[in-house]
């Protein structure tokens, strides 16, 4: 049986959501977290246009996969729909954050994967950061944040990635979505990104011919973090 | 009736100017913030060369749309004549900040107009965010501040846009103004500005044949935020 | 008579030393602010090596035009030989800055000049900021912070600059000096010279053919500030 | 004999690594630094894994130069290994820093040593920074951390640098190692070398043939801060 009720869940969303301005990683009401029971099948989501300063717990509301609030009384943010496409088709995500952050937003924008410079991008995440394809005016008009997600699950299954090995990925011409498992790893995520971004964007402008790590070092960095062996850390 | 009073004007113009230390959008006495009562066809602006740190609402200066001064014992801005040439001109709005914020300064300074490279920038103005001509010399000799007024609506007249639904434009060879339905609203377009403008560097530093985005991305970011079935922020 | 005394020199030079972490413009124990008696013939500044947060006013050191301490307990920065080419040579400054801020040092190292891009450059100094040229063996084996004055010196002669009109410098290799009528004053400069540069820098970024602001807005922002009919800030 | 105790050289180290979150090195857990005591051949590091805002001295853990555990309940560092190589090849240091900072990671992720550009660089270090080559397969099977740690002893020697003229070093595609003759001092250098390859990095964005200093100037500035007549700072 689940663990969570509705309000340790709003707590679990709200402490994440906050993470996003002390990261620097949106201004504003900018961008969104949420935390997922996967037990109830529920999550809480940041709701829609709040100012983080403006921000607490009982603001959160709470969804079930169909999008049916469970519990609230405000509007959850419009990404909703995004964050519950990923909650049904990434099985083991519990939490999952999207921000407007520069230098992630900067990669989306340029529509570029993001190439495995080095060992900070390693530590995270296996092989090159997906950047997804620009939205077709089909899908746009249809329902728009639920054809998001469909197409960060499409360009995971057409890459043959596997969402529990990448954590991040590129909305093309919008932003980042990232996840983990929990809330507070899905922000976590978040801002690695826009630092791994940042990086290799001032990578490429030292050396536009850059070369991505060879794969005996992404190997050995993923693993000694996510491998059966790893050794990172304490137990 | 209008529902201001010269303090209750002060006091708006006042907290928005402070946004611009607060949000790191100018340094020292640059940049101003002027509030605006359409009713009696006053606004109150920062004095000139004043420090925000030294700032209080009642060093604040009202004047009319002449320019002259209805209340108050400092200078104003030397920038009021540009402010009140864009209360005259563009009707519905009600607050203006100018800042010498660093990405936008650099935009204006760099004679280009700012293309919608993705939705944080879709979701503030619809379309490029314009940049004017250089002022001539004649004008330059003529009133400068009230000409840099005119040179932004002629901006607008020009392109056919519509200052309701593209709050923000750069002076080429100077910086931004921008504006909104309140004070406060026109310097959060001011910060909006800033971060958009930074976000197109980056994007260009990565891929200089960046694509904006089409046509149809654009208009549904316009439309869920600013259409008349908006469906972002609480009711 | 001169209103100054040893202490009073010291607070104000220890006060604009203080700045210089507060904005930013350097890290540690680099960079240096004296504030110069004219009456007297002496200036005080900031002991060599000391950090910023172990800074008190009794730790500056104050010292004759010719070098000789002529109070203080401990070793003035290594940089006072230039200090008093500059206050020798410039008539009219009371306070000189030197900082390593970020750009300015950017720019030092390109060995470039930065053109007036626009009107935040053009309301602070007439014309573009010089950069020396690389000084040469025989005076850097000579007195090396004593040349680096010189170079200065010499670089405004040659380009015919007066230094009451472009208060700031690049050192080639090295960075910037700034000065101005106090000690404050040539503080501020220092942090519009950082400004500046970053707006600059940024500017080609954009656009590697950028052109300056042609001469008759340049013109408009001196006057306008500095000129004999300023109308800028308060009576 | 020694004056360290456990107790001091966990303090000493714990001080030093808090330096890193205080000075923007790194984010999170990423980076660690150690204090050495040559007599009794030990040294402390940061435990794997441990966030900034958790860390306290009497978490650190204590080894020898083999790398078996003096004292202490947690893992220590992976980096460990790199460490201790250092401390058994360079003699005369006594603190190691390995942080992520930006501009660091992106010259290693470049895979550049970073020339001479200006003074900031030639106060700290004589000649360029050097870059190590990418590990090969064979070295990351072995023993990674530990083949890191020779990787760089192998690059001091192969280019004849001295590790006490030259106190840092960028792996390359993963990142920063700086030392020096305290905990403290190694932190200092992992600002320092942020600092130099940030401004490198914009110099060259600004003149991509960028010249490095000549040597003249290079050899005044290292013997005027490290040379037999060194004359900056207190004695």
């Amino acid at each position: 049986m689940s663990a969570y009720t509705y309000q340790s869940l709003r707590d679990e969303a709200y402490e994440a959501n906050m993470e996003i301005p002390r990261r620097g990683l949106a201004i504003y009401t900018w961008g969104n977290v949420s935390a997922f029971d996967p037990d109830k099948g529920i999550f809480a989501i940041k709701p829609s246009g709040v100012a983080y300063d403006k921000l607490r717990p009982e603001l959160l509301v709470v969804l079930d996969l169909d999008g049916n609030v469970a519990d609230g009384k405000y509007n959850p943010s419009s990404d909703m729909e995004t964050h519950r496409v990923l909650y049904r088709s990434f099985s083991g995500i519990r939490g999952i954050t999207h921000t407007h952050s520069t230098y992630a937003v900067a990669w989306a924008q340029a529509r570029k994967a993001v190439p495995v410079f080095g060992t900070t991008h390693a530590d995270h995440g296996a092989g090159e950061i997906p950047c997804t394809e620009i939205m077709d005016e089909e899908a746009v008009k249809n329902n728009y944040e639920l054809e998001t997600g469909n197409l960060i699950v499409n360009t995971f299954r057409k890459q043959g990635k596997d969402p529990l090995h990448m954590p991040m990925i590129l909305v093309a011409g919008h932003g980042p979505f990232t996840w983990g498992d929990s809330a507070a790893k899905s922000v976590y995520h978040g801002a690695v990104l826009e630092e791994v971004c940042r990086m290799a964007l001032l990578t490429l402008s030292l050396n536009p011919e850059a070369a991505p790590l060879p794969e005996h070092i992404i190997h050995k960095h993923w693993e000694r973090k996510h491998g059966p062996n790893a050794y990172y850390g304490q137990k």
